[in-house]
């Protein structure tokens, strides 16, 4: 199974490709797409239009992203809302299921707790990934959500199997739990 | 000319199709796109699918859509830049020059005072139309965002042909006055 995990935002969008076999994960590539200063729509078309190059490019099976946070600057959270909406948007045209996690999340799962600094998920993403150098912030944030997923869709995999049809009634797994 | 316009929103994005020849407009089409409760990627891929269907349809020749409002709620903020995101996405992939307008340009290219209410925007959209019905508020803010829009072109088509590349140059028309 191969995972496109987007980090998403206005001038920097991250992205990760990484390919999924058991419990063996395999980077693929990874990068960003910037979008020009200037005119909203132009961005948000680059985004799009980036995101769909991408899954052009590589093909991948599934998608993951991370969920933004409410900004203390109104203006700013509209903006990055509007990133994040083109970003899913070129997902899922793109034909591809999207499940998005928290910082959080992405933090417990690549590094094992939720506190962990920007440089740690660096670190981690490198050695889960066996990478030969450090990607920037935002393209291992990509990559880190793209193995949060990894990790995710491993256990409700198992769990699917045990018990057909629970992971797709609105289950979720949290910290390898079960939640309604 | 054909002009869609859009007032863009997670659960209903109104939408309204008008054609302008010379200073004479021309109703073509108006409704909404629903979006079914739950997933948010679902929701933001049906706003995508059902502007690209309008697009599809209509070949409109330009885009004019609605600036939305930082809401009180933050969380409401991020959920409705999300969707104008996934709409603007949807226009700038259907090939369509993007124009944004306040709801008091709107207010003021419709009704003439930027205190209009909603009834009031309604009111002039059926005239302005010479429509047999009412439509929706949401429908009519969209028509509103097109016929602002067809206002705004006209005045920047003028200026444009007295001093040619004024109009691309940053220059905005405030009120039938060209601001630098």
């Amino acid at each position: 199974m191969r995972i496109l995990g987007i980090d998403p935002g206005l001038r920097v969008t991250g992205f990760g490709v990484i390919d999924k076999n058991g419990h063996a994960l395999r980077y693929v590539a990874s990068g960003v797409i910037r979008t020009p200063e200037g005119d909203l729509a132009k961005r948000l078309g680059t985004i799009f239009a980036g995101i769909s190059t991408l899954i052009a490019e590589h093909r991948p099976d599934q998608a993951s992203i991370e969920k933004v946070f409410v900004n203390v600057n109104p203006q700013s959270t509209l903006l990055l809302g509007q990133a994040r909406g083109a970003a899913i948007a070129g997902l899922v045209a793109g034909g591809l299921p999207v499940s998005e996690y928290t910082a959080l999340q992405l933090k417990q799962a690549v590094v094992g707790t939720g506190r962990a600094t920007k440089a740690q998920v660096q670190d981690m993403v490198v050695r889960l990934l066996s990478l030969s150098g450090t990607p920037t912030t935002d393209a291992a944030d990509a990559l880190g959500v793209a193995i949060c997923h990894a990790h995710a869709s491993n256990t409700v995999t198992a769990i699917g199997s045990l018990a057909p049809g629970l992971a797709k009634k609105g289950y979720r797994v949290r910290r390898g739990r079960l939640v309604g």
